[in-house]
């Protein structure tokens, strides 16, 4: 199989989130994507808020032929956190949300994860989780047989030289750092698009005015998540323009130069008192075949915005009633 | 349900292992348990062959009716170990073993035990793992609602004041300590079968004499069992009886009276350096009725034999042929 | 030179503290210690406090041609923690205090402790801790010599099975656990008189009536101190009498038969999230030759204060007029 | 006292160490720098090696009427460490030795930094520490008092995003991470020149051509120290040119344009499995006024070693005959 003129085959694992949201429009939109599933864990917000939250994407963005599929309530080991401060109340705060009109597959996401990457060949499906990476160490757990069936994991969390939820540590890796630990251990190759690249991918006042002309409903909703989204760094972390994780990592799969990575060991700090859950990231020496861990560096940032708007386009307007 | 009266739906999730089979005896022989399920996890050794031997001892006793699947291959964070030394390389070195006469269900044994569980009214099914807590903290993360229908969890693993992994730790705990710590912590009832209760179930020279003369194969099998097991800790540790720790827990499912418990808080240590996987047992003071922890102090050492044996005579001799 | 016969020469580091109040004692009374200096340290209270309360006990108790000397302020590494609930705001609430008579040496506990050694024979000094090992701790590093020099360390700290400060650590150890972990790691011989043995040593109703009957001032003190320590531990951690810990660590090096102790290996955990502080101790085997470390498991109780009674009435009445 | 123009009064305690040698000799040839003691610590070899190099810089560089004191042999907490492998057996190796004529003072060097610091006024002590912070951190915990007359402490070590004794931790901090969490948390100034500064400080060939072209000893002495160091950092580390950290910290007390620093808090990891020691450094948000740290972040590298050339015209030819 040729995967460079295919679609990419992906899960997208997920808690939206505004990012996360974008991050499935981007998804849906562009052809060279072949979304295969949503599914959802608790980050952002609780489980029950991010999945209604996925729902209601899909509703707007019209994803409706692809499962939805729940899964983990909490991280591993450790007491849950979310994300209020950042996400709001619902964990997607800002815009109206439709009711939806997509249903929730009734297996479990870990399953639904399990046997989608068994259906398919091995190097077919490419993991983007953009949430705590509870989901993806389960499946892993449970059947151990996908990890060699996995193209790569490109996932959008941690960072090399920048911390969010601590001087070091990024949410998604420090809310479930022995599931993180568990994904970057494992032998598939593995992308991390963390903070150091994210804080580029900034929704700024041209971009947002792009996205504003497009003129559709799922452009609106965006529109309106990126308002409400800039508010809230603005107050929580003093940012001019927020930065819009989640959709970077939907960006490597479709075109790798519009995120420049590097090859370099990554490990999960599990028992550090101020290092808890840092993607410690060894830059002291060039990296070696052995190694299958990248780290986004440097991103497009045209590049990056003119897919995301591109997606929209693309997506065009999407009836809700019913 | 009069609880007492009718016979308690147990699920075995073990790792045999001398004394896990010696478990799987008696919770098949005594009247008072009723068998649900044999779930595997690697621990004593590895999962391939810690399931080889579940089907095995479950041929020689006649265990027929019984699913039994294989569950987690490997710790949930931390990298394998296993107990070669006291258990030999198969696992349950000693005795010959028989061709299996019994299929693995083709579920997960993760899965098996959620579905036992949901299909059981809450109280009902009480969980005893004698292996290490992967299998059951998996369930437990995959579906929480598991915890309220449970009765009790009693399980053979950790200690208060005796280690056998390490000065202050025990292998079962020691080799998973982040599954030990989501089983604690969950609000069901917890009975912690340590190694200060099961290092009073010494296999006696007296002891090992009834089971010979009792003259089935089933008999036959646990007797060379326990001389292999004997030799073991003579050489390994220094007994001169082996501890059969597993049955045990078991045991006291059956007849609380023969393992004598106190409520206490019990907490899993994961940072330590010395400690990793330490059960820490607070005595300081009587505990509170919202402690759901119990740790077992004193054995019945002629009656926990007592029910061992009459398991044997009641299953009897078993046929191996085809 | 004929260690048996000759009295033990020994340098008493603590932090009065009740129970540090009668070691004091028993090491002035008993013609078998030759007391050559008292060291303070902050644990028990600030190290204003129990200096002052030192300086009490020596004039109390006429220990008048004897070093005092104040040493460290706080702990290591750690912030510094007192035990205000059971030693009162004073460190030693309860009986009124004299005006000292004694003048504090003008050097460092630490250098006064170094230059005691190092003027004596290898052999001679035994060291007697009582409370956080600060002090030993940065006289071993500022002057490693000592440690060939001293003849034992018999510290009053941690347990094996019991703890205080948490459900497996004693409070001088937690306090500092760096410096005990020094303490413990340097070759010479150490004593660990933990709360195993020292909760044998209760100040029974009849043993505080033998001290009243006594009907000196230095007893009546000890009374007093008594009836407060046991109202604090009645109150706090629901003894029926008091534990008298110090003074043991003192009965040890007058007398081995009154505190048996068992050779092990014993460190100190400092990473442990439970257990930090812990003073782990490995029973699994017999001891070898190259274990320097013992602990106590057995006291005499009788014959433990005899010892005390001995030296209060050897003491008679001190005049405390100028 | 106007303390932009008075020499700055500064205690050195290092672990020469072909970087440290540097630092000696610029801190004697600059004329605002007045050098009240040259202190010694384990480090990049043995104390007895280091010591016997720093007595030999002295001898070298005419630095005669500056006391030199021994230190620590070995870091407070953890076992000792060496860095033979950057600095060769005799942690100076490349230039030959001549014999000392510098007798080494009596006094330990936690009493000499101690007794300097408060022989002089409040603000006029500047400590520079470039090797491990043991001798530091002793003479804060031997006398706190310290802390509150030192004008302000600036190390090298540490490093907010370059590590080369780990991922993420540097030498110095790495081998006594206590006592590096000791220095940073007491309330006095810390400048950290760690590794991301120290890094631009690179001898590259033109700098070793000036340094040659001086033609004294005792700058052939620096020409083949470079010489030696060069080669090391190439063999393990792949530079192209050393970095020659310590000196940059005298830089900094010269002249704070040379080396330029930002506000940030920094704490040192003491428990990572992966981060041990890790300098780390919060850049979240600007630093407030409370915050008594800073990190250097740029390095003037023509007016550093515009610095070092000139110390060494100033120092000029020493005598070394007897």
């Amino acid at each position: 199989m040729d995967h460079a003129a295919a679609p990419r085959k992906i899960i997208l694992d997920c808690d939206p989130g505004h990012d996360d949201a974008v991050a499935m429009i981007l998804a849906h939109g562009n052809p060279k994507i072949d979304l295969l599933a949503v599914t959802t864990v608790a980050g952002n917000q609780t489980l029950e808020k991010v999945t209604a939250n996925a729902l209601a994407v899909g509703t707007i963005a019209g994803i409706v032929d692809v499962p939805f599929a729940a899964g983990c309530p909490r991280p591993l080991v450790r007491a849950a956190e979310t994300a209020g401060d950042v996400h709001g109340d619902s964990g997607m705060d800002g815009p109206a949300q439709p009711d939806p009109r997509i249903e929730l597959d009734e297996r479990h996401a870990v399953d639904l994860i399990i046997e989608t990457i068994m259906a398919h060949e091995p190097g077919e499906v490419t993991l983007v989780p953009t949430g705590a990476l509870t989901n993806i160490a389960l499946a892993v757990r449970k059947e151990p047989r996908i990890v060699d069936r996995v193209r790569e994991v490109v996932l959008m969390g941690g960072g090399y030289h920048t911390g969010n939820w601590s001087a070091v540590a990024e949410f998604n890796i420090k809310i479930d750092p022995e599931a993180a630990h568990i994904v970057f251990n494992e032998p598939w190759p593995v992308v991390m698009v963390g903070l150091d690249l994210t804080h580029q991918a900034l929704a700024t006042r041209d971009v947002v005015e792009r996205i504003e002309k497009i003129g559709t409903g799922p452009a609106r909703f965006v529109r309106e998540l990126m308002d409400f989204f800039a508010q809230a760094y603005r107050d929580t972390q003093g940012f001019d323009a927020p930065p819009v994780h989640d959709p970077c990592a939907v960006a490597y799969v479709i075109d790798p130069q519009i995120v420049r990575t590097i090859k370099a060991p990554v490990s999960v700090e599990l028992r550090g008192e101020l290092t808890l859950g840092m993607t410690v990231t060894d830059f002291r020496a060039p990296a070696g075949d052995e190694c299958h861990t990248s780290v986004a560096v440097d991103l497009d940032h045209a590049g990056f915005w003119d897919l995301v708007v591109d997606a929209l386009q693309r997506i065009g307007e999407v009836p809700l009633g019913k």
